[in-house]
């Protein structure tokens, strides 16, 4: 057996879990403990990385024999089946108050089941959500982890050593307890599919409404990048749109197939946001847009429906292109406005105390959708704490108040054309449903106590009523039970 | 011990339980069998309704043996372990080859489970969605079976009995097994939902944009209701709008609170469409709606967000009123269409034999969809059984192609005035998506690939490819792994 000199593990040595190794290993203080399945990995990442010095261990005991006091290690394998074995294994072998990280993309239920499972043993279990891909576990990703106070002790430390850095802050917190850090990952991932539709859509519409060359239409996001944009996703955007395919010498974008896929994450998000009764819709729409577009035999007899008479003819480019970045700067604040509703109620329902404004801080840099823009959310919840909307706070009201014109004439431009803007629209439903001083709600719930009999509340007194519409049509009060 | 005389029972004597055996009693050649939990109940629905002819049970083996084989029973108590703990009763009494139903509106992963686990006994499990409400539960619901063949051919002749009649044609089919029928139910509840919000923002575009009043506006629904949109909840709409509140002299709707409630059958439609990769953005939208609508406190701090600068006004209210009229028929079309396609899809998940045809018939009547419109479902499914997109065929295309300047104008009309009109808005983003001869999912691909090296597809070659990104920014053909 060797001796206890590593002070982190990682097993599951795939490119993200070498890469984070690799991490490690190269900052002051840590020395590296790695585990995988078949030694041979482990042997290729020890051959490529002889500066790293790693302790490599071919069996669960000697990689637990290998590790200091509590024992840390960090699971990096594909989430699923895989995780739960390596978990058992690890409980196998290691003591109460070391502690088990698993890095992996968790369904945050599943972590907060884990958690409680490894629990008993006496063991701390950790959900940490890691964003950044590939080149951030090897440079500094954003790291959400949750799990208890007492690993927080341990491994905070150790990630701070490892994350990001924005403003000289790392890119790490600890979230929450349980699930915490694996919630808010999949709400990132969540607004990040908002984010990638609504820069998909500005780029449809100026692409069709100007007919620039998608190179062209490259130096538009990368003059953006320099203004209030300003992010990781505008930024590549620019490189994707700049690409020129070598075999064909057309536009990279013009010969990639129009099908987006999908991981999972954004379908968590929503479905998680519509049992928590959040309002997703930028998050859904874009969700939704992947899945259409990923249905070529539908789209195949579909594609001969009628659309409007008249062609999509844009007079003033420029003043266009400038409505489009407004429009994409407001819904933008609404999908992150939406998201972080579904972090608040999400912390409501599972007693988690998430600091908002440090969720935001952490996303700076690291991950997909770092952007100056989350500096702006760290203010407004350093004002008010407990927001309920956050594109109420002055800075965003303002903003939007400055893109609603450009925005509405978007949306209407989009609606008018006959191309599809489904993340514009619904951001812009979304506002101006959230500040409508009366709603058809009302109606809806006339109709379910018609069909129903559902009951309503009324404006004017307290209680809850039925009105007898298959009788005289008297209201009466009744209980409070559908 | 009773006599075997009954040939189907009711347990759970609720509203709903005790109206579905009045109105099984009151057809030809059924003797009906009723059980509670409370035996005061029982009683009470005895005495109350004499000429029924009830066999009552105090135990469930006297309710088991009053039951002729195969005993037949349907279970009418609120969704939940209750279910559970009334299916473990009756299979503790009930013999192989008997009979029980679900009647209730479970979830339809939960009927799987149950259908599997009594399926063991030889007992036979159908999950019946039952629709059309207290009122439909006495005269004639539309009835939604699953569950085995063998149990169809003696629950059929039943559930025929006591079906609404829709040109006819009873308002039952077998729609699948085990939980296909629970399935379709709660696609019929999300499509419910899509059409009440369609309903709702049609009602306040006409109110907001031409000031007439819910009387006035009473009349258009019910002029409405006698053409193509003819349907039960265009019907009462014009009911509710027509309501004057007594204790204020208003119209009903404008002392109703504008928030909707929801029992969480359209976060289900939209949670399953996500899993199967469906977008049924119309109904995600309707929920969507319903939630924001009820958050009192993010309601009370957006109200004062700025809306356009200009007040809406309409010149032409005729023009407009027609105008929303076809973005209503339109926009329904789309969620229509929407919703068989999770039907379709969610078949195909679960292998599912579903006639789609049939499906939209035994809508006809009987239960709160009801519609004209679905005469034309069942055309076009009649005249193509695979039918990939329903609003694709020709009836609907045409339909479509003589609405749609009116449905781009009132999009347009709701996004200039500031008005909510999220289902509208929506449904017409996904008419031009599904329509749209290329899509900008290539960009979004294209960063996918850049950031997370999730590979594309090609329009020009088979194959999995990856861009260089960080290297040299040549193409590589990749593993299709990701």
């Amino acid at each position: 057996m060797p001796e206890a000199s590593a002070n982190i593990g990682v097993v599951g040595l795939a490119v993200m879990g070498s890469n984070l190794a690799r991490n490690l290993a190269s900052r002051e203080g840590n020395t590296v403990a790695i585990f995988n399945r078949s030694y041979e990995k482990t042997q290729g990442v020890l051959d490529a990385h002889p500066e790293a010095g790693f302790i490599p261990a071919s069996t669960y005991e000697e990689f637990a024999a290998s590790l200091q006091k509590p024992r840390t290690a960090i699971i990096m394998v594909k989430a699923g089946a895989g995780t739960d074995a390596v978990i058992q294994a690890l409980t196998e072998v290691f003591e109460p108050g070391d502690i088990i990280v698993d890095g992996g993309n968790a369904y945050f239920p599943d972590t907060i089941r884990r958690e409680k499972a490894v629990r008993e043993t006496g063991i701390n279990f950790v959900g940490a959500g890691i964003s950044g891909g590939e080149e951030g576990a090897l440079l500094g990703p954003s790291i959400m982890p949750g799990g208890s106070d007492e690993s927080w002790v341990t491994l905070g430390p150790i990630l701070k050593s490892i994350a990001a850095v924005a403003e000289g802050e790392p890119c790490v917190t600890h979230i929450g307890h349980d699930g915490a850090g694996h919630f808010v990952k999949m709400v990132h991932n969540g607004i990040e599919y908002a984010d990638m539709q609504l820069i998909a859509e500005a780029y449809d519409l100026i692409r069709r409404g100007t007919g620039k060359s998608p190179a062209e239409i490259a130096e538009i996001f990368a003059e953006w990048n320099k203004g209030e944009l300003e992010s990781y996703l505008i930024e590549i955007t620019a490189e994707v749109l700049r690409q020129v395919d070598a075999s064909t010498g057309k536009p990279l974008v013009d010969v990639i197939l129009d099908q987006a896929g999908a991981k999972g994450t954004g379908a968590w998000t929503v479905q998680t946001a519509l049992s928590l009764g959040v309002p997703v819709s930028g998050i859904a729409e874009a969700t939704f847009a992947r899945s259409l577009s990923s249905h070529p035999e539908q789209r195949a007899v579909a594609v001969n429906l009628p659309g409007p008479d008249d062609a999509f003819a844009v007079t003033d480019h420029d003043a266009f292109i400038e409505d489009v970045r407004l429009a994409l700067y407001a819904s933008k604040i609404v999908a992150y406005s939406q998201g972080f509703d579904e972090i608040r109620a999400g912390a409501a329902e599972y007693g988690w105390n998430i600091d908002l404004g440090a969720v935001s801080k952490i996303w700076r840099g690291g991950c997909i959708i770092r952007a100056q823009f989350l500096n702006r959310i760290a203010d407004a919840y350093a004002e008010n704490a407990d927001l309920p909307v956050l594109m109420t706070a002055p800075y965003f009201a303002d903003a939007i108040a400055g893109s609603q014109a450009s925005w509405r004439r978007v949306v209407v431009a989009a609606a008018t054309a006959g191309i599809p803007a489904p993340a514009f629209s619904s951001s812009l439903s979304y506002y101006d449903g959230i500040r409508a001083d009366r709603l058809p709600a009302a109606l809806v719930q006339g109709q379910r106590d018609f069909f129903g009999a559902h009951t309503y509340k009324r404006i004017d007194k307290e209680g809850t009523f039925h009105t007898l519409w298959s009788g005289d049509r008297t209201e009466i009060e009744a209980e409070d039970t559908h």
